[in-house]
């Protein structure tokens, strides 16, 4: 595995939790040491692991709140 | 690689598009006929391939919905 490091420079909100406790977060990350990006992405508790995710770029999470307030959820 | 079908049900939004044409959708996508999930994921154009994503819950978009709105972006 290739090496590489992070920084969760901010907690924005917990979108789920599995039973086992993995949450489904969006953050915003550092990842090494390059500019934070907003990242949606399952961790094990304590962040001890990650799961998979997806980044996401400010105009991207714009388009997509504008996408989920458009649908009857 | 295995093998698995997939049937977009319904396309809910483009979130962004990329200079080589493919887009971040977020779609309503049945996976090897099971009941459909929802998916923010990358595409080629046309849907001809997939890149990376992430199937969400219902749920889960409620959730998301409610912490991009708290969100100044």
């Amino acid at each position: 595995m290739s090496s590489f490091k992070y920084d969760i420079v901010k907690q924005l909100g917990e979108v789920s939790q599995s039973p086992k406790g993995w949450t489904k977060e969006l953050n915003l990350i550092s990842w090494n040491g390059r500019e934070p990006k907003y990242d949606l992405r399952d961790w094990a508790p304590g962040h001890e692991k990650m799961g998979k995710g997806i980044t996401l770029s400010k105009d991207e999470l714009i388009s997509l709140r504008d996408i989920l307030n458009e649908m009857e959820l």
